[in-house]
């Protein structure tokens, strides 16, 4: 038996692109919001209102949407027509009908790391989207569990080790959110392994604090996961 | 050691009000589209849109909030000002924020049958909203485990009895949804207590077929659960 007990992977941005729909949509609204205000202004405006509706919207597409919405009609003062509110709500609905694409290497290495650990997906924001984007990414078998939570603080990954029946210092985590994957299992005492996605959602940046490097392996690609996750069991 | 294993409980509308807020704020809208249609065509109209919504948005405050705005945007051709729409994202926020309010009974009888069963709350929707219901309801602490679930079929009590280790036939569930609570978890040889509440959702309606109604028991408040379970036992 090695040191790791579990094996956490995050799914939005580490096994399946998922930021840069995002990013794509708001590229539209730019366009759309075109007449009102310029990208700079319109990304400093859309992001304050997410900060401020998280609280009551929580993560995922729906919210995105209806603070797009906001945002269009604070920005416009009211003069933006229906015609393109109607249009980003039907750009939510391509975000949420969109078919799971992989990240490179997932296909491969999530079956190979599943003969050896135990894996738990461990995905945040919107119940049904995620649970859709689990059963589109063929990827379900390969888990022995699938926790959907709405925040991913320490006290969500000390509760998911117990129903595993793990100490936290013998998970080990994998994301692309230092934030939300990376640091708070090293805060529980268990190993985060950090895989960089090309786009970070602002409201997810967060800096390594240098007392808890050593409990950071950083990787470019999921390929060189189980590498990493050898040498440290 | 008696004959139930398991009490699973609904949360909205069984433990706490919550369709009401739906019907006020419909009321609402059929106030701000009255230059553009009555309320009958409202009504159709609206709940035409959730129902093809649904497996994009699936249930919650959120994807009503969409469905309402596109249900407004269509009904007045696109007339609609921002200022409206603004308004209905605003309803929407009050609803999420809005404190929690049990429904009569509760409060007495939940911690008296927590000292008698192992309880579940099962409760469909919004993850994140759900959690914020359960947290301000005080209850969380009655319970020995909360499932939040996007669906309610047989399939998905199946797999929360297995989590608890209890055979289906010795769950108990109940609920104010026929179709939700009550028929899934008596297709799987358990029995269902059906507590109606004022209001029930289009969506949510289903007649008790002939074949379950041996295993159904109705009761009008949550104040005569203790006495049908026990008999039950």
């Amino acid at each position: 038996v090695g040191r790791i007990g579990l094996v956490g992977l995050d799914g939005d941005d580490t096994l399946w692109h998922s930021e840069r729909y995002f990013a794509e949509v708001q590229h539209r609204l730019t366009e759309l919001l075109a007449p009102w205000a310029d990208r700079t202004r319109l990304d400093e405006r859309l992001v304050a209102t997410e900060r401020a509706n998280l609280d009551v919207f929580g993560y995922g597409v729906k919210g995105f949407v209806l603070s797009m919405i906001e945002t269009a009609i604070e920005l416009s003062d009211g003069a933006v027509p229906a015609s393109a509110i109607h249009r980003i709500i039907g750009w939510g609905k391509e975000m949420l009908a969109h078919p799971v694409e992989l990240l490179d290497d997932v296909a491969e290495v999530v079956p190979e790391l599943a003969r050896r650990y135990r894996l738990v997906l461990v995905t945040k924001g919107d119940l049904f989207h995620q649970e859709a984007k689990i059963a589109s990414s063929g990827l379900a078998e390969h888990f022995e569990g699938i926790e959907i939570v709405s925040e991913k603080a320490p006290e969500d990954y000390r509760r998911i080790a117990r129903r595993y029946g793990v100490e936290p210092d013998r998970m080990v985590m994998v994301g692309n959110s230092l934030r939300s994957d990376v640091l708070p299992v090293a805060e529980l005492g268990g190993r985060g392994v950090y895989v960089p996605y090309a786009v970070t959602w602002t409201l997810e940046h967060a800096e390594l604090p240098e007392a808890l490097a050593d409990a950071v392996e950083r990787i470019e690609r999921l390929g060189q996961l189980p590498g990493v996750l050898a040498r440290l069991d």
